[in-house]
């Protein structure tokens, strides 16, 4: 199904009311192709995200918030039944699981299918159809506080730049990665609405080429100045005195501050140190792990080593029987972040103490 | 013409002496195809050159020492007329003055030509069958001398490390980019043969994946244990201690001990300065320009944006229209290096003293 319509028309992730069916844009085929698929089978859905056709962290909640709602509407019960609940519930978890299962690094997976478990549990007893209604709106919620983050951050993001400044983003935390504005976009959409003319650079991002393929098309599109380039390069871009700010997005942060973001990430990181840039994380608190105490409790994911050597290519880039490391993420150590930006404001060093003063916020 | 030898036992270039052509692997077909090609007109060298069929400073300056002979038999002159010498070096400054405008940051092809410039003006006045001759003769010592010179780097190297030592390299600085040993990779090879068993980190390099095509084809062809990497992951290699050294070739040295090296070069010298892995630039002292103060002098190439956006994928991994920034080198700042390895020594900080008495002792 090719759609002609600009890709920020298009929503990322959705629910079909009609049909509650997950409708997302399969990200691993733009920016040549913007093709809608629509999802309600539990191996299609571990797979979309497994494979990169939904991603972003805060995309990736919101999908599996939507598709636990989705996968729910499907479980069979009997609504006579005493056991109801139970016989729901008990495949509601294995289905969570399984979802859970399909990428381990980015926290909001898990973030969101713990907050819609918290629902379903804390409805036990009632009739599953009224656990569906709830659980519908529950999954809306998250995608409409989605776009508050967003906005927020992209607010608190401003205020740290000024206009005509140049900013350099890796991997994707863009509009596609979220629902709208993005995390390490926002800043830059926003700025952009008000006439800032920012000048950005867009790592391309290896192996998967988020950057190239997804951020900077999205931001062409919206008609920002952006120019791409590959990953080797950012540090000669921030030597020449082109970038005032690095804006990145998060996988995970950490209590003590350290960040797990797209591998290149900390490489930035220690560039933008030793140029005299000043690095941010755009972080929504829903990436803040409160119970992983640093970087290196974090799991970081290994994937194919066929996205380095095959991937994209007209034939094999690399001699056969090569052996690869292919991890997803990478650590940037705490002491190389200027600050965190989230939607409850900005947090600077110590971490440990700023970071659980933004939770305080949340939760109040 | 494919070719099933192993790649080792290759010339990469070489000159055939019944019919006075250069004959060189053509690398941008590597590793899936072994295609050797022939040449001996200006405007093929001359495409060679640029379009890095043959690369790696060393062997594109024996690549030229070779075309001007290979160009050089082929000038008409009549050996009969007293303006014989005038018409001959007419036509070769010419033909010097194309072949240098192939490429601008490589000082070893400028090196080259000035060589071969210097012999047939000390010939000036003799019959041209005799300074083809001399052609010859020199062209084939530039290229020994190349070989001599790869494996005084080796050794030199091989002082800095010990055995089972991680070494990450960047780009391709081996047999392919030299004629044999290389010039990164000579104290790898050097030590391979002396059963010091490194694991060696290949970054892939981009735009052109010299390090996937190029160096982890030729050092896993040698049997050594090679691990390739994106660009982006030498950060986390480095910061999970696997990394003891690393080894990079150069296009050129300056006076003050900057290098000009593949775009990347100069991100992978800082993060190594971060995680305290020493950073050593092996450096033939072809590449050393004392008349170049510093790396700001040096004219960085800017190569074509299809290079990022489309160059070996089955379709384009950009938007359309998407401005690119493309260089071909970056420059990475003394105080990151930590030792310019060449065949004459070991050169350390402060370098406008040690490469002075560097060169000090090649003039010997």
């Amino acid at each position: 199904m090719a759609d002609e319509k600009n890709i920020l028309d298009i929503e990322t992730v959705d629910l079909d009311l009609k049909t509650d069916e997950l409708v997302i844009i399969d990200q691993t085929l733009l920016p040549n192709k913007t093709e809608i698929i629509r999802l309600s089978k539990a191996e299609d859905i571990w797979e979309a995200i497994n494979l990169l056709k939904v991603r972003g962290a805060p995309a990736i909640g919101v999908a599996a918030a939507i598709s636990m709602y989705v996968l729910a509407v499907r479980i069979n019960v009997d609504e006579n039944a005493s056991d109801e609940y139970e016989v729901f519930y008990k495949e509601f978890a294995r289905l969570r699981d399984y979802i859970d299962s399909s990428r381990p690094t980015a926290v909001n997976l898990h973030w969101a299918l713990n907050r819609m478990d918290k629902l379903v549990k804390s409805m036990e007893g009632e009739p599953v159809t009224k656990i569906l209604d709830a659980m519908k709106q529950e999954a809306l919620d998250i995608k409409a506080e989605d776009i508050w983050v967003c906005k927020q951050i992209g607010e608190n993001g401003l205020s740290l730049v000024k206009p005509h400044d140049g900013i350099l983003t890796h991997c994707n935390a863009g509009k596609l990665a979220v629902c709208k504005y993005g995390t390490a976009t926002a800043p830059i959409y926003l700025g952009h609405e008000r006439g800032y003319e920012f000048k950005v650079f867009a790592d391309e991002t290896r192996p998967l080429l988020q950057g190239a393929r997804l951020t900077a098309y999205e931001l062409q599109s919206a008609g920002v100045d952006v120019t791409l380039i590959c990953d080797n390069m950012s540090g000669l871009v921030m030597r020449n005195g082109w970038v005032n700010a690095v804006f990145v997005g998060c996988d995970r942060v950490a209590a003590n501050g350290d960040v797990a973001n797209k591998i290149g990430t900390s490489m930035v990181a220690a560039l933008a140190k030793r140029y005299n840039v000043p690095f941010y994380v755009c972080a929504p608190t829903s990436t803040i792990d409160m119970d992983t105490a640093c970087g290196n409790d974090i799991k970081i994911e290994q994937r194919p080593s066929t996205e380095v050597t095959e991937m994209w290519y007209n034939e094999p880039m690399a001699p056969k029987g090569v052996k690869v490391y292919n991890p997803a993420f990478d650590i940037t150590d705490n002491e190389l972040i200027t600050a965190i930006v989230t939607e409850y404001g900005i947090a600077r060093a110590p971490y440990d103490v700023s970071l659980k003063q933004i939770m305080d916020k949340k939760t109040k």
